[in-house]
């Protein structure tokens, strides 16, 4: 692949930075990677490992000069860094972000940015239960989905650029409104991922189940809560406090499905039961004829077996 | 290894029971596995493919001489099975099954065999969300747990032998006392089955999120809740309405510890939701440890990447 832009810069150096990275060295996609962390100790990993190509001690000497600067940090921290970066953006410059909320990070953002850098927010749905600067691998974004949000009056040329390059990292691009994907992950991933968390410490509460019990009979099912519930704990807390009112409104609408099963467990309405969980093989496939997931024959067992 | 059983029969030829089958033949476990299922489709398959060394059209033909018989069929007819193979089991055989609960199984199942016989239920702490008689593979027990929950005053050599099978088959073997065994799997794997359900019944309901788009949009975190939630319909309506109690108690521990998260996300309690998120990262590095998952960096993307 060629070049997309000369310089980029990532701010935040955790599993989507460092995956970013090693996918647009992997696709020759930039002239140059420049990275920065808060933490020291998280920039003297990245240049250990030689993360990028190259590390900066401050967001401003990171961003000088960079035809793209993405936002990796924490959703809570977004309008702090733009904050930081804006005096020494590039003029014509593209700033992004790769937030799992896109409405707080618009509203965080937005307003710090000078008027001759093009923000384009998005959001690549890839992850796994692992962080920091040693959690990337350049394969993260294969075959996954990068939503982009364009904003309105958006130069054409700059979402354009900016999806390029994420499908050259290997992703597939779409378009969103930024409030309907707020309410989209929500469904997606934001509640699932609170369910999980809720499990895994209902287990690890109980007292008359021990926790080597529950970790040693962990079959799937709980096994693969716990994987998800093993996730970033402060980017998941900024998720939930930016996207509240989707949250809560799907967990309403969990609760209330919740309850109804509930009732047909005490009550014994086994048809009730039955009919509910052969209409919810019918989503799987679908992920499967989507792509999203494979057929294989397990719940992750292929790599535990 | 050498042969623990001369005859084994298995009734009922889904995923477990076909499992049990490839696997018991590649250890050399039994010197004959005969097979029968309710549905004559389902022998017809099994017969196609070789599952077992014999198909029979009828339990009582397929228990007949057996030194070993595993019923593996859905909870709810366990009670049913029992009654129809009672009359033809061979002295001094030794029943068991792999139900996903145990209370209820005994129960249903013990009133019914005769007294020369011994009843070791069991239950083999594995599965995928595949079921049907093309969907058993011989690593399905590789590594994971069967647990073993002998009765009251059971003959130890009946006991220890059974035992011995499952570890040829590929697993460890542990026991366990029936109430204690329904609660653990109510926290290990019938409560987070019931949640995923839910969850994906609740995407499946939403209308202002397209089904297409949450197929679509599946990120790691509900992509594993279709996968648990596509599991076999029959067999998890049976296993909630016998394990109601254990399953209404972790599910109403569970509700109270969503309904504090909601109220912490409602109330912007960023402190609460980071140490909740932190407290659960620690179980899971503990299943790790405990070799029943890998530290591979996805969410089963390795598969679907």
């Amino acid at each position: 692949m060629s070049v997309i832009y000369d310089r980029i810069a990532l701010i935040g150096l955790g599993l989507i930075a460092g995956s970013m990275s090693l996918a647009i060295r992997r696709g020759g996609l930039a002239g140059e990677v420049v990275g920065y962390a808060r933490s020291h100790a998280t920039r003297a990993t990245a240049r250990e490992i030689g993360l990028c190509d190259r590390i900066e001690d401050t967001a401003a000497a990171a961003v000088e000069g960079a035809d793209l600067v993405v936002l990796c940090v924490p959703v809570g921290v977004m309008g702090d860094v733009a904050v930081e970066i804006a005096p020494n953006l590039k003029p014509g410059a593209t700033v992004s972000d790769v937030g799992s909320v896109k409405r707080a990070v618009i509203d965080a953002v937005a307003p710090h940015l000078p008027e001759n850098v093009h923000f384009v927010p998005a959001h690549p749905l890839a992850g796994t239960e692992h962080s920091g600067p040693r959690s990337g691998f350049a394969t993260l974004f294969d075959n996954r989905w990068c939503l982009i949000v364009p904003q309105e009056g958006a130069d054409r040329a700059a979402v354009d650029r900016l999806e390029a390059l994420w499908r050259g990292i290997g992703a597939q691009t779409d378009e969103m409104e930024a409030d309907h994907h707020d309410l989209v992950l929500a469904v997606t991933s934001h509640t699932p991922h609170l369910i999980a968390y809720t499990m895994v410490g209902v287990a690890d509460d109980l007292r008359r189940v021990t926790d080597s019990e529950v970790i040693k009979y962990s079959a799937a099912g709980f096994r693969d809560f716990t994987r998800i519930a093993a996730s970033d704990p402060t980017m998941w807390r900024d998720v939930f406090l930016n996207n509240r009112e989707a949250t809560l409104e799907i967990l309403g609408r969990f609760t209330e499905e919740l309850f109804a099963l509930q009732r047909a467990i005490r009550k014994g309405d086994g048809d009730h039961l039955h009919a509910y969980f052969t209409r919810t093989r019918a989503i799987r496939r679908g992920i499967i004829e989507a792509g999203q997931d494979t057929d294989a024959p397990d719940f992750g067992r292929a790599r535990s077996g």
